[in-house]
């Protein structure tokens, strides 16, 4: 059996018109001779009305009432699609979570999908029929609906087509691919015909935008071969797959980037065993993501200055956490909201020597001031001022042959 | 255990600030020591909001997946109350209907609650918690989300009710009882303190906007006695029980009226057996509602005026229908569409003689002309003019001693 999972986001569902787009679609591959998988997340908008609702009731609503309220996004569109494609002659109907069963394991609301009962459905598409599958949503083992976190239809999507051992497995959005860099900011990107999980992992500020790195991952651990493409346009998309799929005429994939970091510097910090362990904890505990972190010598004795960057919008919650830290010392702390972080990602950087004096020379010809430097096997990333974004990632893609 | 279902309609679940109203009406029983059953509607405008997203895609849409959509609403409502009433720090938690199970049969969009699995939520009671279940849903036997027909939270709290043994089933809406006429016609109309199931069912023209017929009759079926009252006024409602609980000191218990009846007299129709049935049998299979039936002696022989009347709303249809119907030869049809059913109800009727006499007279006296007449054990009622429908109503509700 040709099984291929079809799975739509928000966008992609979010009116009656792209509702029957969806089903036209669907109905193209079974003209194919494909047995199709359909997968739905909630109409835009949706899940977040229905997050506001919870948020009036409760800043601390209980999780296992949130997702069994969240699921319904899901419930509506996937039994819509059903509907129409009764309506245009075709067998479907909508399974959810419980139906099918989607076992899932974890915390409410960040779940995670453990097993997949396939016995119906197996025999739903033998008889020529369409599963529609509430994506986003599964059961527990006390028999309670769960979600499995925000983009989790994505994820659902990649399970069954694990678990269906599905030929293809597509993910229909609003973005046609994943691109070179943002279009918007350099119209000479290009779309990538072909990434590897671990470049579209490290394109996150990018990639976030067509799959959340969860799902990537879960892709990636189970060797799921993925296309992002468009739902609006009749494309090629990105295929997102293993490394070895991947041509490695570019030594660079892509170039990414973030426009909302702010860089924290605590200056004089007392210097002793564990003191960036004492400063970060009450910000991993608050959930606050910090990213890049450097710790230089400073010029006084058993003193050191600590840089670090988060996302601006934790910004008041970070700088309240350090103050009211009674195990730390410091002389001053300096705040830049106005940087951003630059980076080079692709596999073919492992095997190819002198790309990071490419890219500081590339910058360093443009006169930008490099302020922070993280390096990963397969990425380099530089924090710049803000206002120095544009021309960066204009010379980088040039400079990696990226216009091309 | 004493157990009380509290049901809230969906208006009384409309908004977030009504929500925390429900859960404070909950916890009250809860100090009282009952064990409350909590049965939630859809938050107003939702289910009307979800057909209309079906009937945008099909005019037919498919039953299965249309029960699927519409369940959501109640599922969103109940776990709110659920989420608000653990906020408050009380123990609580929603069941859908496929988690209790509350099992159902026949057809989708209106099925019937057949049994429901009891264990679980007993469970939860004895632990001190308040179950909160999602009216209107349940499940078939082909595992699938089942609703029994609009209003149907009414049903589910009866049902429940009957299988908890309940000691009380409220059904809070956004009236506070059910009234001896519509207020808004007669400013005299008093709030009835006890009705019973039958009188209840007969004042179905005023009684529908309080609960539906059916669920009438399933607490009458069940002999559950229901509390109707306002979830926003803290006054006592009407209670609604069985004949023998209720005092016959008014012989009449209420007037109910129809604002939206049609009248078709069909005049010379071939008067042969079964022509009756001949005109009503494709009325019958299109769903039309024919009410009031007179057949006259014609002047001439062979021949029979028959007059009956539909809602306004079925006119159209119906004479498409007697216009194609083949079978049926007739001479003219004559249409009234500005009249009004107007009745008088009550038990009281059964062991009091008079009663009709009175009704005519009383209208006789306001020259209010009778164009047809219908009588069941323990109501009466006449069609006349709609423009004359207020004075009726006035003199028949002064005459039978409802306005004291």
């Amino acid at each position: 059996m040709k099984i291929v999972v079809l799975k739509f986001g928000g966008t992609s569902v979010g009116s009656i018109q792209r509702i029957k787009n969806v089903a036209k679609i669907s109905i193209s591959y079974l003209k194919k001779n494909y047995k199709i998988i359909v997968v739905s997340s909630a109409m835009k908008g949706e899940t977040n009305k229905l997050v506001k609702l919870t948020k009036q009731l409760s800043n601390n609503f209980l999780p296992a009432e949130y997702d069994s309220i969240l699921a319904t996004g899901e419930q509506v569109a996937s039994a819509l699609i059903a509907g129409r494609l009764n309506d245009q002659g075709y067998l479907s109907r909508s399974w959810l979570g419980w139906q099918v069963p989607i076992f899932t394991h974890g915390k409410y609301s960040h779940s995670r999908i453990v097993n997949i009962n396939k016995k119906n459905i197996l025999k739903f598409l033998k008889s020529g029929g369409i599963p529609v599958i509430a994506g986003f949503q599964g059961i527990n083992s006390d028999n309670r609906v769960t979600t499995i976190g925000r983009g989790g239809s994505d994820a659902s999507a990649i399970m069954l087509a694990k678990f269906f051992k599905a030929e293809k497995c597509i993910i229909y959005t609003d973005v046609d691919g994943v691109y070179t860099t943002d279009p918007n900011v350099v119209p000479k990107a290009k779309k990538i015909q072909k990434i590897s999980y671990e470049e579209m992992l490290e394109m996150a500020s990018l990639g976030a935008k067509v799959m959340q790195p969860h799902s990537i991952q879960d892709a990636r651990l189970n060797r799921i071969d993925i296309e992002v493409k468009s739902s609006f346009k009749n494309l090629p998309g990105s295929i997102i797959t293993k490394r070895k799929n991947v041509s490695s005429k570019n030594i660079i994939r892509g170039v990414s980037f973030t426009k909302n970091d702010a860089k924290i510097t605590l200056v004089g910090v007392k210097d002793r065993p564990g003191v960036a362990a004492t400063i970060f904890e009450p910000l991993f505990k608050n959930s606050i993501n910090v990213d890049m972190v450097v710790q230089n010598i400073s010029s006084k004795k058993k003193e050191t200055d600590l840089t670090f960057t988060i996302k601006n919008e934790d910004l008041l919650k970070t700088k309240k956490l350090i103050r009211k830290n009674k195990k730390i010392k410091f002389n001053n702390i300096l705040i830049d909201e106005k940087v951003s972080k630059v980076s080079i990602v692709g596999v073919g950087m492992i095997t190819t020597p002198g790309v990071t004096f490419r890219m500081f020379n590339a910058l360093a010809k443009k006169n930008i001031n490099i302020l922070v430097i993280s390096t990963s096997e397969i990425k380099i990333s530089v924090l710049i001022d803000r206002k120095n974004l544009k021309k960066a990632v204009d010379v980088l893609h040039k400079e990696f042959k990226l216009d091309i």
